[in-house]
């Protein structure tokens, strides 16, 4: 079942308490799809500037990624982020951002991807999630991301939006600000009152939370020593999760809860390299490993 | 199999957002003793001023604790606390504290106890856990909590502990203190490293991770809606988890996990109230209900 996902792709310098790597492929678009690949087939639509270079769309080939909705615009400069972390690892400095290509209108979306059933719509104004979403008149599945600036600027845009989705993904502080609740369970409902079936709230290295109309689900990180560089994390997380949906071709809780699983596990891989190279390395078959490994962490049975 | 605890025991102040409660039975091993008393024989060490209500007796009364080893001493007073809690109901800032009874000697173990087979030392100067443990010759379970103040002033005795302890439980911002890492799996090691055939480090609203020889652990936090009070949440954590251990009599990885489920949700009654309140409304079969309904919340296979 192919799945849309729409976002950043941007070129990312990142400097971490133990090294630093410059010019290297990101973008939530990017970590999102390469997560999403290990599950079913990825469409990304996105737009990257003259200077984009040809080893990072190599990268989207390496994970069979569909790349007909990514446009190479002339005239254009790629998005560009420089950040540097903390010595804790989660807490981080944007040093500089450009925001670019990603400042002008997004490439229209090819004919060939009207048909998409699964469709993740990465961070953006919510007026361009909205519309965006016109294009999919055959989707089952409808998720969306946000952030705080929407949520100060863009509220009553991003309400119609929520009213259309399946679920949103948000994390922990936006969830707050969404709803003014410190508890992220009365936050989660507070969020499903405003319309989507289900909502996901992402709390970095403690997990994450799921209120669904059929019941809560709550996840521990996986317990990760080998942190190299966090970026992509959520977007990673996001990507397994939505990955798995699409290949499961259901999304009752039960499916959602086993989706956060591998959204986690993913994620837990992403972490360990800077950019995407140690996710290039592993198969879906040391995915389903750790899952495994992660099973015998959590159960109490 | 009877489990001993000794700690505070304590009349606290509670200020939290919403509501107040002056002159309550508190103290770390009140806590800890009636949440282990839903799995266990229980009995306690510790003191008391001439000052303490008779009431508050009354409590480990209702929850059949045994308290030959709890002196209620003439010409002393009760060791006091009064907090405040912020909006966010997990930072809370010590309004006053008055040591009282608490700077003097421990009363003796009564002859009775020396057959305790599961010893938890709660939290207090290393030298005098490793005092304590000198009583207790057929202990087959020692598990000790300790804080950041005798990891700053204690370290050498608190190390020596260590070396005889089987557990150790202690708050991410201590293992942080005792190891100087950030990532909790790698503090985790380094603890296990020095002594301890396993330890759990507490997160508080986030959950938990265990680190023993057999594997690792982790937990989220139950999802609780209801905060009244987070005062005891560690140590009633502790006495469910150390309840369980001695109701079971094994302390593999396994039985360890489910001990800190258990753990996990006697915590997630105690923070319904103020005290020890909503413990005493509680059976073990809600107890167990909640459980289940935990292990609905965590499982994805």
């Amino acid at each position: 079942m192919p799945l849309i996902v729409t976002g950043s792709i941007g070129i990312d310098t990142v400097i971490t308490p133990t090294g630093r790597a410059d010019d290297i492929l990101g973008g939530s678009c990017t970590y999102f799809a390469a997560a999403a690949s290990f599950f079913s087939p990825v469409r990304v639509v996105g737009a990257v500037g003259e200077d984009f270079p040809e080893k990072h769309l190599g990268v989207f080939e390496h994970f069979g990624i569909d790349t007909a909705g990514l446009e190479k615009r002339e005239g254009s400069k790629t998005f560009r982020w420089t950040g540097e972390y903390q010595r804790n690892m989660n807490d981080r400095d944007t040093l500089s951002v450009d925001i670019n290509v990603l400042g002008e209108d997004l490439p229209p979306v090819p004919e060939g991807y009207r048909d998409s059933e699964y469709v993740f719509l990465a961070n953006t104004h919510p007026s361009a999630q909205t519309a965006l979403l016109e294009n999919f008149p055959e989707a089952k599945l409808v998720v969306a991301d946000t952030m705080d600036l929407w949520i100060n600027t863009a509220l009553d845009e991003l309400k119609a939006l929520m009213a259309r989705l399946d679920g949103l993904v948000l994390n922990d502080s936006e969830a707050k600000l969404l709803t003014g609740e410190s508890n992220m369970v009365a936050a989660s409902h507070a969020i499903v009152e405003m319309g989507p079936k289900f909502v996901v709230i992402k709390k970095g290295e403690h997990g994450c939370l799921l209120n669904h109309a059929d019941g809560l689900g709550v996840m521990h990180a996986y317990p990760a020593l080998n942190v190299v560089d966090p970026t992509g994390a959520g977007d990673s997380f996001a990507g397994g999760m939505m990955g798995y949906l699409s290949e499961a071709g259901q999304f009752g809780v039960d499916s959602i809860r086993r989706a956060l699983a591998y959204g986690t596990i993913v994620a837990s891989y992403n972490i360990e390299s800077f950019s995407l190279e140690r996710l290039k390395e592993i198969s879906r078959a040391e995915i389903d490993h750790r899952l495994g490994e992660f099973a015998e962490f959590v159960r109490f049975d």
